[in-house]
């Protein structure tokens, strides 16, 4: 268990970084809702192992077959099975990798859980699980823009120590996309490639930060106690590989502010009712307050590295690794179509929830 | 919908902050598990309003009953009905509240989501829901202590600008306790006081942060996908009143680092697989690893404060707000046992599934 | 884990029979619904032991008290809590029966289960717990009536060797409550009566036959695969204590027809797509098809009785049984507003998760 | 939505009749059972099209694909992604029906649900769904087997009005695959043969009844209130494509006895606690009580006959409909592997929920 998420609109993927393939099921998107690979593929390809220097070095073209669902251009309603096969695995990089566990990674625990595992990579902690993900993400990224007009946009805020000051609302997907580290801001982007660049060299890895800001997120979604939309968010950003910290408008540095200088006030601007400023990062009481969503995941320096590391075997002795494979050196930038793609997973779950409780798409005046 | 949470563990919440009371179902607790009103009502007291001269003014005595699922001291496996009456409740105060929206709280979104509110305090969203979670969590929080050991301590790690440098490692519930504010640090409690005095006074609040250190779960538990360990404590903090962000072992701080500096290497330690440090939180691939979790809850300032503040009335006209009522000028420290009764859900959860999956309650070597 | 059922329009029941009561909450009921106590109190009445001479002789007022999610008269979106205190148990009664295993009764399956049980009555498995699905489905009865006008009602079709056959579309609520035994026979009830009068008095018990036709139902509700209306109501109804079989239109009889025969003919009437018959029972593939839902569930004869019977101890010893207590020789007219209760939750859940999937109440054109 | 069934083994399945395939996700199987594609091809091969002479002559080899989850023979613990691409699909056989509803089919139900349907076939209803659930029964069905004996066995009770009396208690797997019509009752079987043929000759069709008798399962699985494992066979059954009727142990039958006659007296058989009759089909309050689960499923007649039929077109045109495409004239014999995969998803996710919830696999004394 643990593969399914969402309650109406939900998504259950399956697949190891070595096998057949990866893909997944995407049950509950309403009918009629036009569709085709090519608007699946688009976002696969931005997740897509070598689509620049940057990445690693496996090459797959991920081309998604749509399995059913989909009859005519449009969806039935009924379950959308997507594949992707599997074409550039080398499980043979991974036979000394049998018995030992690197450290931080998933061997480990998934070892210590289930007894077994598929030593040929990852298992299902490997981030090709995430093809479903942005796979089944980019059939709700289409329901939310084809029936409520909202736009995510996720970029990344920082590369280790490098961050910019630039004002999500004002960020772009095209500026974002302009760049290779997927960093809107034209002044700083060089310089985060530059870190990766050098941190690939030393054989060492970087972390960072995605901020996703959603647009049009019309009033009303969500929900006051478990089912908080900022908690459904939390949950899909802490399921990505990788992830540390969540934190939605103000997040941590809120808590070093007072209250008179946090709260929001309402105002009217347009006959609408809006807030002046946005530190509740357009959700207030798990509740979206029709402002813009903006919030930030921190990602953790990838865990394969080429540098000696200290480890044991699965018989308990003391070994020193020195890993070899295809990896990152970064995974932050190839990470923002994937916290797009949980992003609209939520989103999408809420907004059925919000029409089935309420019998409309928004707010209730 | 969206107030039950967990899966086999399952925790329904309800009550408002005004109306007959407020109280919780807990639905599979395994059965013989010694219980009595008194193992909940120890951590009622706790979260109860008007424990300090820190709290709000409000006074109720939160005393719980048993409403079912106990027989002769001992559970029974059937559903636990737990109550807790609303005494102090005065709506009055709230009357000229009706129409107004007050900055940052829910009565803004719960309006335009349901079109109607029980204005007469926060409703659903009120920090007074929290008693269920803490009732239901107390009963989790006694499962883990019996079958596993399972300790969970949390503390305030910061008060606004104060920040404890103390080492999660080393806190005692006791010296929590020991605290006004619950930081176990005695050379920053009170100033942390001090701060919350001060504040009241200006007719302001203050945020702050939580951490938690739990300790003794075993190896094995949470899943690598979508039902990761800390994607489940990521809801249950997030779902807490004036949470705004999470963050587990190095968080944040994490996206700083690289990754020869973040692995933590495996070691052997008394013929068991260890890691040297813990920058993982105790939790690698959504599974635990058998070291202490430990993650850290940002909580925003409260937003009601008695400073005047400009808002708007349901009619969309911008109106000033000063606030009465009877609330804290910081919830950071009657957080604390809130945070840890959502570990002990999520944690009593994953315990369950991980037994329900393997047949075991801890690792499989 | 067991005690709620549905996915959008939810209950969570809780009590024993012996203890401090029986309740519910309900969560997922939209807002603004006009919901006050008695509303929920007729159908209890309809429930209550003691309402006539053929019940059990239990006095029990079965006063329900709303303890949230209702304000002003109207939901607020929020769950709604449903308490009923338990009055005139007798747990006295049952201490003989503490290390006897009742025949047919839940003794024998919950101590095997749980190690344990609530021997001074039946524990979760009592006729005692339906007054939450009684209560609960109340509310749920009134949202599907005032929102779709929908008409929910059950009748006995069957006690004994005693049919009726009499044409569910003909049957109004009135004439089942005018009789004794919930059967709008005239000719036939005065023999039910006399059947359950002359069984009682032989210490031994009845079983039979809950029909229920539910009208208005707009065609679209329910699922092709497992979601499927009628799937989901043999669930509700087998959950039913006592239930021994379900079927929907022409069930077990239809595996006696040819295709011809049974196919329903669809035709226009008034502008509208019908069926000419109704074998279908107003389903076809799980979904509504704008005809009278019509289903069927038998019930066993009441396992308590008193006549002598053989059976064992937990101590594995053979022993005899004559039972004691407060009974009911004959649960069937007591279990048609439990059946309704049932029906009323699953197709509250099946009208919201239809409007949140589709945005629509009812039909596609 | 609709498309997952399960808690803790949770079938997910997707594709219709007619494109790329059908196939299923198994979420939550326990890790280290030994599963090869032989152990979900055998019971594929029992429900294959073009199995023998009574069955659709639509000819699909339905050989399975294990795209995940799988590693050296054993489970991983992971989801196990399976495929069966569709070969023999001739949708130009449907083209005519593209506006034409099809009596007791489930053209109009999804079409007034969905606004849409994939009119090349049966669309989400179509028995070609079923794959799915064969494939993902059969990993229960090992996991049973595997860790608990358990054995299940469906076999044909009745075709039309042709009815065996024989004892669900003798009989085996072999006889009942020795049999076309899968009736182990060889005086009856070549009576249900001929009717099956001469009902092809009329271009008409028959319904039947599937009985299926489960071996071995512990005392103690199930629960009960909503989460009965009656309950949920009964949900599980009525989910099949054409079933009217579910019932257990007694039944129908049942409602027409008296107490003292139907009550199973329990008896202490070589040390443990058994009942000498079994009315209760195995299942008392919900749980398993130790004894052979029996129940019995009824289907009605194939809805596609040829026979000339009166219907409507979605322009509301009353029309006359004679069907042609490939069809069985009695799914009956077909069905029981798919009845048997029911019951094996539903006792799987019993097994680990009983497990979950008291760390054992069977009884607690």
């Amino acid at each position: 268990m643990g593969n399914t998420t969402g309650r109406l609109f939900r998504l259950t993927t399956f697949g190891e970084s070595h096998g057949g393939g990866v893909g997944c099921v995407v049950d509950g998107c309403p009918p009629l809702l036009a569709l085709g690979p090519e608007d699946i593929q688009r976002d696969l390809d931005r997740r897509r192992p070598g689509q620049s220097r940057l990445t690693t070095s496996r090459q797959e073209t991920d081309a998604v077959e749509i399995l059913s669902g989909v009859f005519e251009g449009r969806t039935l309603g009924s379950p959308i099975g997507l594949l992707v096969r599997n074409r550039d695995a080398r499980p043979g990089d991974y036979e000394r990798l049998q018995d030992v566990f690197r450290p931080s990674h998933a061997d480990y625990t998934q070892e210590v859980k289930y007894g077994t595992r598929n030593w040929q990579g990852g298992g299902r902690a490997s981030a090709r699980e995430t093809v479903g993900r942005v796979a089944g993400g980019a059939v709700a990224r289409k329901l939310l823009a084809d029936q409520c007009g909202v736009e995510i946009v996720g970029f990344v805020r920082r590369i280790h120590t490098l961050e910019t000051v630039i004002d999500a609302g004002t960020v772009r997907a095209e500026a974002v996309e302009a760049s290779l580290v997927r960093c809107p801001d034209p002044d700083l982007s060089p310089a985060m490639i530059g870190a990766i660049d050098a941190v690939r060299a030393e054989g060492d890895s970087l972390g960072g930060v995605v901020e996703c800001v959603v647009r049009n997120v019309p009033a009303g979604w969500g929900a006051p106690v478990f089912d908080k939309l900022d908690a459904d968010l939390a949950a899909g950003m802490l399921s990505i590989p990788a992830v540390k910290g969540f934190e939605v408008g103000s997040g941590f540095a809120g808590a070093q502010m007072k209250g008179s200088a946090h709260n929001d006030p309402f105002i009217v601007r347009e006959g609408r009712i809006r807030t002046e400023t946005n530190h509740s990062g357009g959700i207030q009481a798990g509740i979206s307050n029709g402002e813009d969503l903006v919030f930030r995941v921190a990602f953790k320096p990838t865990s394969t590295i080429r540098k000696l590391q200290r480890t044991v075997t699965r018989a308990k002795e003391e070994v020193t690794l020195e890993a070899r494979g295809r990896h990152d050196p970064c995974v932050v930038p190839r990470a923002v179509p994937i916290v797009e793609a949980m992003a609209a997973l939520v989103l999408a779950d809420h907004y059925l929830r919000h029409r089935g409780l309420t019998g409309r798409a928004g707010p209730a005046f």
